[in-house]
């Protein structure tokens, strides 16, 4: 083997900044010559900045080349071990288009709300719209479940994404769900509009570089005991495929006591604000892991920034299959919203609605027992 | 020694709860009989309950003989490891007179700010007078710093307790400082509204038993790695030893991501207010360690429940002789008090504001030159 | 959707115990009517006790029919959320066998040893030579590397194994090394004698459940904060699937102070063994991550009783693709071999030796050079 | 207040090496120039190397002027934040008498026993003379007990100092024992051979400074969730207010799993040792919170190199006061001893053991009943 030509601490990005004046044909001839230099060229037509971004440096590029070109501002070594996902790459937020019409990482609060895991039609179809009606425009729901135990319920699988897939037409509902394995993300693409990767998974790295590749916008959630590098080297590995359409979601890391299933860190809420230009929701219900201290955290997550929340909210959180202990009552996520919307405006923001005529009959879905 | 009298899991304490009927006289019995049982008797007059603690509970009590006596409705075990500070000792929320008229624990959100030390006559006077312009009601500063190196800035002892009144004099602001010592909690009482316990003495009991004992509020931080029970037994040291006036802080507890100083714990918030009648405020400079995060987390705080903030302010933090990265500048405190009271009014609170005419003339302060 | 038939808490194993006396028809017959009953039986002839296992409990297992049966002692219910992995249900020590002769679990602690990642032909050979003769019996070293970097080196993949398989070719090594993902067990089993499933994937159970059906042993590292319980789990995936050759390891777990990689959990040795039948090794490199504290911390973990060890060696850190800080020297892994004799003897244990004449001319390869 | 004179950060200590043939005299004139510059001295004579500390370093010390005198090898800036502490300062071990013939951190592994707390006349002296009997050359015991709750036992204060100082005289045993609060050291001091600091107080500087001006042996538990900086800084204050005899303490640290009390940190041992030259002995009791995992981790710590353990013994555990369920009964404590002896000498120790004759009598103390 050749001499050690990789690093986990070398710049392996460098970004050309180029003049607010610079002309199209300036700018194609960067890329030109990045490509013939041996790298990837990334061009990134922002508002307030027009860069091209290289990748795959090998620590032997040559920026002179780059900075006598007409036209170029600046050239910019990366300095942070994650490069595409850094605001020094891309300096504005971005903003991730669901499908439906909602975006993530705007002004709108988002409210991501259901069940743990899909467990039935019934359930599900019954929960979407409640949830919906409420004020929620994103349907969670598990169809492929990690269970820490081989003997707990494992989700319905194939049948709970075609059970999501109904809800979605019946409600205008945006669907995120899991994917566990590689071989897992294309089914889960075929039915959903975002596909979680799990706290589990958050370094599953074949996992991601397939989620990276499927064309849907993901949700990254934060590992048991990640550090916000990781979280965001994890983004890396999606961005690195070529999926722009990453959202992070802080979940509570592992900590020393009891009485809260995990330590919910809204640090990491401006934290990762100020690290990256990805949007950030949060989960307080993992997060907390007790139904009664959701309400509170959610107002929390909200005022410290969050771009949305998850929520779990069953119909009958005593019966869930699944972590009924920390799911709302639908009447408690009624009162959640109440709270939150106050607070959002507090900070110039609002809730995420539902566009009206997204889907066509979506607020008056046909009675269960016709269907 | 005689056979096991002492048990941490024993019933410790039991609660008597009258009839709403009951007369001062039967209550009067109560207390009698609790003595020539040989235990202490605590009544608690509520609004919603008349109570009669007992104390000293060891394991013998004949409840039988409680329950027989008329207009008693009800004998409670407290089941609790914690006895006077749970919410089954006391229902209603506790509410802490700082003596400058201002209260903790009501409607309204107490800001304290100040210096994370006491540093000098100008220094104080300065920052004490804008934190108060802007909207603080008490003043923070360390006479006393425990510091982990022997060789950083300890404090300037009795002579920044002295400073610390004249601050008061001058602005009207309550004063919280520490005490790190048995000894020294006469000579801080002597001079503060608030006795601060910090972090570091959360079970420095001796210290807890004679702040139990002073006649003064105690403002009691949750230690780097202390559970909320931890935290709650801590608060009973001081409520055993007769001090009712018990203000609790969360200020982050330590983890594993350097990012940040620590894990600011938020849902301790909620947690905390769910378990005990007591107040508590957090301590979003130590939460975070870093003053970029210290406005969001502020934020955050006040929505997840907190009844106050404690916040490091300085006049010049690039040059304060301890915490500097975590102060903010004044013109930071201004926007974080912007920021913190659309928050509390969406949860139905308010900002509290130092009363007009608390102090004569603390409005208007003479000009420092004169002084 | 039925009735919740599922349950985390649910006692899901029966143990049917037998008489030392009872028959094989007797035996047959208790097999027998717990397939009539619809469930799974698992016959275990241990040298103390002869059980079978009722797997697939749904919680309605009719006790009263099989405690009627003759030659039966005993019903129990396991009372551990992990059925097959505790010691309830197999009262004696597992002993794994690698395939060359090699046992784990056995009086002799094994060494396996080797670099972080196969980086080519030379190193691997001739580091794979140089601990075989310092007392090593099992070769480490990643062909598929799960990188917390896209950018970092992420190994050789089926080249690398192929390599590794040349390796105990010539050295008689048996070899462990990482599968990372779901469709990447069938290559490494067909390569590997023992497959490692790493920290970050102790929770990735697709991964899990295609390892439990290879029918090779597997190496499963404790999660960066996996509680005990967790670990037992995953290993429960591994059982439940039908394969009992599984190996746990210690490997530390992250905790708050940056001076150590990890904190090295060396209690969870004792801990695991008082829990399971299975055996556990020690990794004192990623314990560390610190080379100077590698052998110490080794001699530490034969002193609590660990199985084997597996230490990372390389014929030159400084130069290697990942985990240069916490590879040892060749001289330094004999001093290690040197220091942990002697311990392992005092505990009545010794190390490990590779059986001679297991591999034709293992200990006489070929100089490089030939080959 | 004038400019900051004081910072963390800044090189507060200087090492003036002398060459190996300096004179006394030469030495003398180091000493004396450095009292001139207005700054401490302290000559440090070892046997590879004599030095003279420079204490109080403003960061203005001129090294020119010392690097001139005659006799001078060389000027170090100690770069640790811990100064006296530090290996840089003083490359040999330094060896702490305990008064009664015994050392710790030479050869020997030093065994102290006992019980959480002294309970009464008999129980003590029972124990004592059990454990001197089985090995053990110091007795531990708290008098004064710092308890997570007001209800809870808190010791039989100076009566337990005083049924020590009876023991230690029946059987020639070391006493280490708690000091709880600063104005209680000087009776500590009186009674006991070693004052303990416990791991709730290690950041309780006013007590740390006194039990540095106290003239006896400090053993200095890391706290709760301490770092090993924060642990050796917190060892500075004990050698900066002039004791030089501290001997550190590994106890556990908290962490996420609540199968065992604590996570016993045995990295420590080997870190703390290329750190400082102060001994470290480890605590397997409170380190594991589980009597059945005392014995092996106390191998453990004997074979990552501690230079003493202390140990949890009561004579009837399931009635002790305190700490119950991780003390160990004296047989178990036999046990420890007959397996620690082996690992002892496997790394080139023994297990130190009461000179015979330190004490008249003591191996023949008169029987309990004639006291």
């Amino acid at each position: 083997m050749g001499p050690n030509t990789f690093s986990e601490g070398k710049a392996l990005a460098v970004l050309i900044v180029m003049d607010h004046r610079a002309t199209p044909a300036q700018i194609e001839r960067v890329v030109d010559v990045i490509g013939e230099m041996g790298y990837r060229a990334k061009p990134m037509l922002g508002r307030q900045r027009i860069a091209i971004g290289l990748v795959g440096n090998d620590g032997r590029v040559q920026s002179a080349r780059l900075e006598g070109l007409e036209g170029v501002r600046d050239v910019i070594k990366v300095s942070k071990p994650y490069k595409q996902v850094s605001r020094e790459w891309r300096e504005e937020d971005s903003v991730v288009e669901l499908g439906t019409g909602m975006v993530i990482g705007g002004e709108g609060v988002v409210l991501m709300a259901g069940p743990c895991a899909v467990e039935g039609r019934e359930q599900i179809l019954d929960i979407a719209t409640q949830v919906r009606d409420l004020g929620a425009s994103v349907l969670r729901g598990g169809a492929f479940k990690p269970r820490t135990s081989p003997y707990s319920f494992q989700g319905l699988g194939v049948r709970g994404l075609e059970l999501l897939a109904e809800a979605r037409e019946r409600t205008g509902l945006a669907i995120v769900t899991e994917a566990v394995e590689p071989e897992g993300v294309a089914v889960v693409a075929e039915h959903a509009d975002v596909i979680q990767i799990g706290a589990r998974n958050m370094q599953n790295y074949p996992l991601l570089k397939r989620a990276g590749r499927i064309g849907k916008p993901v949700l990254l959630k934060r590992g048991m005991s990640a550090t916000i590098t990781e979280l965001l080297l994890a983004a890396e590995y999606l961005l690195s495929e070529g999926n722009p359409d990453v959202i992070l979601c802080e979940r509570g890391v592992r900590s020393f006591d009891p009485q809260t299933r995990n330590v919910f860190d809204l640090t990491a809420i401006p934290l990762v604000k100020s690290l990256t230009h990805l949007p950030i929701v949060a989960d307080p219900s993992h997060g907390t892991g007790v139904r009664s201290k959701v309400t509170p955290m959610a107002r929390a997550a909200v005022a410290a920034g969050a771009d949305g929340l998850i929520v779990e909210v069953h119909p009958n959180p005593p019966e869930a299959l699944s972590d009924g202990a920390q799911s709302l009552y639908p009447e408690q996520f009624a009162e959640l919203v109440a709270h939150c919307g106050p607070i959002a405006r507090a900070i110039g923001r609002s809730l995420a609605t539902l566009q009206e005529g997204a889907v066509a009959g979506a607020r008056k879905p046909a009675p269960l027992a016709s269907a």
